[in-house]
């Protein structure tokens, strides 16, 4: 079945967080005078994201918004860093999250896919930082579902079956699309289809996981265009 | 101060539903041999909406999505005018909600707007419905907020307050954009600026209502283009 609404993993699928997040950090350093690891840095923020999602996915602590993840996550690491961070400094460095460049093949493909069904971001992201984070990429979504909406992060399936009831759809009719198979694998649990984007430097050159599929999902390619081709196909 | 954020009403101030309704009636009713006034048939369905709204809005009921409530309307007006109706066809006609076309200035206004802050849909529409109109209508939003999102019809509070939060913003950084004076009311009341665009024959060339502003609202005028002027001076 052609599916009737695409729903997007947003960070590392969509956009290259990393090396947005370090150009950044490069930038704010440099202009402060500090040296540090840019890099790294970028990797151990993104590092305390799943931790920083653990205790809500867990019903140990009431839905936050990821900019409030965000930003008690970059608390931690700069700790860690010695980086001394004005209250104006952290809001600013949080922001660093709305401002995430895509992948060279984003903007086009999801603009073939658009063309085809419905697209939605499908993100951990909430909405405001969703919003801010497309229109600096130059993304244009149907509508901004997830974790927002849900009030829950995924692979808390609540996040994929709120997508489809709102969008008045069986979750088999919905195709999810992303970089990584733990996000495809709790999708297709609940019936969805699955579209796999290998974005294999999505964590730098030395990447372990997500390189490749690790099940045979619906389609499997390295670009959204590829997505678009292979749904034109099938 | 300029607004960080234009939410817009849609039914009657992005889109003419009367004239979409009714030329979508009449081509229906042309195909079965059904002789109504289908101009008459697009008033009275929607003359069901606030009604069919109020026991959600007084708590007497669950919230259901919009398109829930186009049928149940659909089936009491149906059956005032003798119109025997297939479950196929109540399916197809409620449909004729998302097939809504835009007033001539509001896809170039809608994107001028968009060029000064994000735009976003605050409808008592739900997602579906506003997904499927909007694509139909060629209107872009940044973000589909209203009423599935508050689980909640305006002018409940929390319809305006929720999509305010979801965008990180006080309601004093909103701007509410709508051709309904009672809309403006509830926005204002609780800190949102106000845009009043005047559509004085929503509902016809005998309209009452609505076609004046009734209130100093911070922007009078009667296309979105103007709304984006009228910004651009402020």
């Amino acid at each position: 079945m052609t599916p009737k609404l695409l729903l997007f993993d947003v960070f590392g699928t969509v956009v290259n967080w990393r090396c947005s997040i370090t150009q950044q950090m490069s930038d704010f350093c440099q202009s402060c005078g500090y040296d540090i690891d840019c890099a790294q840095f970028a990797l151990d923020w993104r590092a305390e994201y799943q931790p920083g999602m653990a205790k809500i996915r867990d019903g140990q602590r009431g839905y936050v918004p990821l900019d409030v993840l965000h930003r008690e996550n970059l608390e931690r690491v700069a700790a860690r860093y010695d980086l001394p961070l004005t209250e104006a400094e952290a809001q600013q460095l949080t922001r660093f999250w709305h401002r995430l460049d895509p992948w060279p093949d984003s903007v086009a493909g999801l603009s073939a896919l658009r063309a085809l069904a419905p697209v939605a971001a499908l993100s951990n992201g909430n909405i405001a930082l969703m919003v801010a984070l497309s229109r600096h990429a130059g993304l244009t979504w149907d509508a901004v579902l997830g974790a927002d909406l849900a009030q829950a992060y995924k692979p808390d399936p609540q996040v994929y079956l709120r997508a489809a009831a709102a969008m008045d759809l069986s979750p088999a009719a919905c195709m999810m699309v992303a970089a990584h198979n733990d996000d495809l694998a709790a999708a297709r649990a609940l019936g969805m289809q699955t579209a796999f984007v290998a974005r294999q430097e999505e964590y730098g050159p030395a990447q372990v996981k997500d390189r490749v599929a690790t099940a045979d999902w619906d389609i499997v390619t390295n670009t959204l265009s590829g997505v678009a081709s292979a749904l034109r196909v099938g």
